[in-house]
């Protein structure tokens, strides 16, 4: 058993200002545990009253007739740390600290108590959930260990889906939007600071759990990438998706964050990459969050994303398709026999393409939808159905509907449905399958659903992102950037070809490199780790034809750069390759994901009209072509209007190497910046590169 | 008053069919007309039975005692022609054809039939519904002329809103959501097939309604642009806004439309472009058509955009950001002294800035929102507010908040509320705010209100589209595209700058052409009408730098025009000229919306990577400007890294110029290409062109 259970089962439980009354933070839990049948011991401690809502007390923790498997703490400031000391050094497991008024103040005081905190903790190796949590709930147990008032609002039932969130208000949302509507909750956490336990850390024990089926996961920024990885490798090997909004996108989202919870910020693309590398599904808005909850609690095997649509309706049948190509799903292409089915099954002036239009012939022949989607599922090309019901109720036999609906959602194939009638939808939410308000939902969530699945089966095979090997070395010091050269001959190790070139030192040498290089236009650079925008101080001259032309370009460098206050340590000669396109590849050490590859369209203007695209070092092959195509200049690559085709491999291979490479622990490369890369019809080819060393 | 309102509230209506059962089709109108308190009078038409639902009938049309208004005909096929053929020579003034197996059977009998109904009705000036129509449904006279079962199962209730659609299920579905939601609904007009009047005329007409507050329009496709002007024109006149849904934005949604309506397929973008012209606020699914519309029906004078965001949820405070930033809406900068009166009305430990997070203080200070609220209001940056509470119920002062909340909406400021939870929410929706589940959708609601309303007021200040003028004309002969000097010649009178150029019939004379342009470099092109990608075909040759240079290049371009069949009319000389950037401009003949100009980054690579704006004819210079704005090229257009800025203003002042030319309705020019448009910092000017003449 993994180490954070004791508080999803803990054997016994100490409150920490148990309270008398069951709507105060100390007494809700008591009531709690009483109501929704916790098994385990309860000692309430309490030094002012012998009993609290019908339980005996003990004056002091230290009074406890069992070392509890968890301490709840409920009072406040110092009393709290003193607890926490206290149940350090009893041996407790671990601690819940609901107090708040410690980090999340953000005053000198309430972290330095935070910090003495831990302190106790660490220092008896026991655990911590908070300060300032609204607690954990675990309703399989009983162990309500915390106080949100929601759990008397709507009633809880064990079930299948775990919610893990950073913040309090964001475990109950989910938690009351999903009990009303019908489905179990086992977990609702509301973890607050993260001070030691994280909500990570927790989900990643949650989906241990061999009845959970989906885990929904609130974080306000990222610290604990380890436990990240850790919980997607989980969720994948058990089968748990994990859905996770992160707030703090915006800018002011983000500053919103940091005083909330005082989150770091990280670049978002790079959230994102992580977060899609581990197969855990993100999303931006709390109904996203909840929206497909229906769909990951269904047995079902779809083999692809092809999507059939049926309705009464030709609208929604028009919508649907509008709806499917929003969300990335191709409607399913019939096969001629599945046409000829439906033919037989629908009237003459039914529309038997995809989207089937079965028309109000609905109304006079109830077992249309029982024999028209079975004749879909049999189509290899179709792997989700759609049913929308716009419009029925009287003189409709809407329970046969339902029930011929579920028996096709038996069969294994996805389908979700779209009825806006509570009336209508009732029986079919009653036979437990995914009914929404209208098309445009139900596609998003089946969409959602489908290409989840395909992530989590992608994650296995994509290598483990590097970020405990070296996530840590981007607070350390970097030594600086490299010059021109030297950079070369780093990019060239890590694996990035890079254009033949020489250093000269002064402007009199600069025509033997020329002589040297054979080429018939060179560039001559001043060299120099100090300046990035090379060109705008004037230190690239371009399409020098002759040794006279490099030297009296080493020149006007020379004065340039003497004009704008930039030391030069010697000219670069290299001879002028010109790409078919520009491209670029980059890395960097992300202070919480580790390192971190960036490629896209490369050129001076990769900052006014960015297309790039982040990946996890070290990434793959296949990631990397992926990447590269969904580059606004994809199209461009393959050659357009008569160009040749650009060596796409080449530079795919360049950015894997060079991923691999940085994501070694040992090595000395804390990040590069190759812009433009040459990308030629046979290979690609650096011309300009800075790189920083650790 | 206008034409059709006969339709809303006809003093006299004939049923054609009329049913003895309540439950059919001929005979729903009769039941609604009667519990829906129509006062006007009914007349049965029956041949077969005295009386129906216990009203007298007439055997015939014609022995109607009085000419009715409107014949709402439910008997099929042929008799419904001839009903219409009847009721057209008795005079009736409008004609609703529930009846289907017409032209949405793509039949040819179909389509006989419903041609003959639409003679009989023009030669009578008779309007005519549908025929396929599910009826229309007017709530404040009763006059209910249709079938749609929705209405009993969920009952109507006069209001001040509108529903016109196509689609009887896409007039039901809305009508439903919105009555569940308490909102009254005054129109649920179904029209069909759109044969005679369509629903955008029937729209047109339902915004004239002076109690009407909203309008919600499902259209597929689009034939009839000039009501949709004229819907706007009266939409922003009469201050109802008019929300649009319309099918068929897929290709594979297009393709189900046509066979569902028969819709024409119009480039979507330019319906987009023209839907936003005229102020009416577009929309992808069922869901968002009717999540503002509680927002609509405020008495709300929001002054601009600035959002507050007040919560007593950290995590709620961060997420309304994310999604204020997702929705375009910038969160307001308090002033110094909103913050201060925040400071004195929060605890110490309470974010005073925006977002405003009043903490679990809420729980002791019940008063919090109504003290904030109004701090908040007074702050001139601050245009509108949401308010979220994710967690309430026992132990708040749900009411009193509700109560504050609504006072501070009465003061004009627009305030959304989200709140997950049914009984917290309740007391809002009492008070008649816009509440939601939570705060993404809150947020983006509020967008969409305070956008579309900055839309209509911009509308106002636009030129009418040209429709009118010369939408017909996509459809009549093009006499094809001119060579490239007469294209120049074209384009310049069209008032869009041109490169100097000479067209010369031989080789030979290119020569002297160069002297005469007197430029450093110039351009030699095989002229033709007939190939428009000359650079593939060779017929294109730069930088030629003498007379000599420029004859060899029109030699070349001979021979490879001879080896890819390509007649040459001449060769074109122009001076090379190399803009800062490469942009275009183009126009063309919607056979829907008429003139339409294309804007956008110019070069071979237009196809490939498109980065185009799309604007109706005649447009202004800040619509251009505001285009090119929306370009992913724009941050190139100011000069970046060093380089100067383009002269974005001549640009824009060449696109209204040809967009009046284009609208002229005596113009001779269909359609016109000029890419690439040369981009200098002063000036543009096109130096390939292909104009196109009717």
């Amino acid at each position: 058993m993994s180490t954070l259970d004791f508080f999803h089962r803990p054997a016994s439980v100490a409150v920490v200002g148990a309270s008398d009354d069951p709507e105060k933070i100390g007494g809700r839990p008591l009531r709690y545990m009483r109501e929704f049948g916790y098994a385990g011991t309860v000692v309430a401690v309490n030094p002012k009253r012998d009993t609290v809502q019908g339980m005996p007390t003990v004056p002091r923790l230290e009074d406890s007739p069992v070392v509890p498997d968890v301490a709840l703490v409920a009072v406040p400031g110092q009393a709290a740390v003193d607890a926490v000391r206290v149940a350090a050094e009893l041996g407790v497991k671990g601690a819940i600290v609901m107090s708040s008024g410690f980090g999340e103040t953000h005053t000198a005081e309430g972290l330095r108590m935070q910090e003495e905190l831990l302190g106790h903790a660490r220092s008896a190796g026991m655990r911590v959930v908070g300060p300032n949590s609204q607690g954990l709930a675990s309703f399989h147990s009983g162990a309500v260990l915390g106080f949100s008032t929601l759990f008397t609002e709507e009633p809880p039932a064990d079930g299948p889906v775990g919610i893990i969130s950073q913040s309090g208000a964001l475990a109950s949302v989910p938690y009351g939007i999903l009990r009303r509507r019908g489905i179990g909750v086992r977990y609702a956490h509301g973890t607050g600071n993260d001070l030691d336990v994280t909500a990570a850390e927790l989900a990643a024990e949650a989906v241990l759990d061999p009845d959970l089926r989906l885990l929904l996961l609130y974080l306000e920024g990222v610290t604990d990438a380890d436990s990240l990885v850790e919980l997607g490798e989980r969720s994948r090997q058990g089968g748990v998706p994990v859905v996770a909004l992160v707030g703090g996108r915006s800018q002011s989202g983000s500053r919103a964050a940091a005083s909330h919870t005082g989150a770091l910020a990280t670049e978002r693309r790079v959230l994102d990459a992580f977060l899609e590398r581990v197969g855990i599904w993100q999303v931006h808005s709390v109904k996203e969050l909840v929206s497909a909850s229906e769909l990951y609690l269904q047995d079902w095997r779809p083999a692809g994303d092809g999507l059939a649509v049926v309705s009464n309706s030709g609208a929604v049948c028009v919508l649907a398709a509008d709806a499917a190509e929003d969300a990335g799903l191709p409607l399913a292409t019939l096969s001629e026999s599945t046409v000829a089915g439906l033919k037989t099954e629908l009237p003459a002036f039914a529309a038997t393409a995809n989207p089937v239009d079965v028309t109000a012939a609905l109304l006079t022949d109830s077992g249309l939808f029982g024999r028209v989607l079975p004749v879909l599922g049999a189509d290899p090309a179709v792997d989700a159905c759609l049913l929308g019901i716009p419009v029925a109720g009287r003189g409709y036999d809407v329970e046969r509907f339902a029930r011929d609906a579920a028996a096709f959602a038996a069969s294994g194939t996805p389908i979700v449905c779209a009825i806006p009638q509570p009336n209508v939808a009732a029986p079919f939410v009653e036979a437990g399958l995914p009914v929404f308000e209208e098309e445009a939902s139900a596609v998003a969530a089946l969409a959602q659903y489908l290409a989840h699945r395909r992530r989590m089966a992608r994650a296995d095979s994509l290598p483990r992102p590097a970020v405990g090997a070296r996530a840590g070395e981007a607070a350390g010091p970097v030594a600086g950037a490299l010059n021109e050269a030297q950079s070369l001959a780093a990019l060239a190790e890590l694996g990035v070809p890079v254009v033949a070139h020489e250093l000269v030192p002064t402007v009199g040498e600069v025509v033997g490199a020329f002589d040297r290089l054979g080429a018939a236009q060179v560039v001559v650079k001043g060299s120099s780790p100090d300046a990035t925008h090379k060109s705008e101080l004037g230190l690239v001259r371009l399409r020098c034809a002759s040794g006279e032309e490099a030297v009296a370009a080493a020149e006007e460098i020379a004065s340039s750069a003497a004009s704008h206050g930039v030391a030069l340590d010697g000219f670069l000669v290299a001879p002028m390759v010109r790409g078919l396109h520009e491209g670029l590849v980059g890395a960097s050490l992300d202070p919480v994901f580790g390192p971190v590859m960036l490629l896209g369209a490369g050129g001076v203007y990769v900052e006014a009209t960015p297309d790039t695209q982040v990946l996890l070092a070290p990434c793959t092959l296949e990631e990397v072509h992926e990447a590269i195509g969904r580059l606004r200049m994809a199209p461009l690559l393959a050659g357009v209007r008569g160009e040749p085709a650009v060596d796409v491999d080449a530079w795919a291979k360049a950015v894997v190497r060079a991923s691999e490479a940085l994501a070694d622990p040992t090595s000395e490369v804390a990040g590069f910046d190759a812009n433009p890369l040459m990308l030629l019809e046979d290979g690609v080819v650096a011309v300009d590169a800075v790189v920083l060393r650790r």
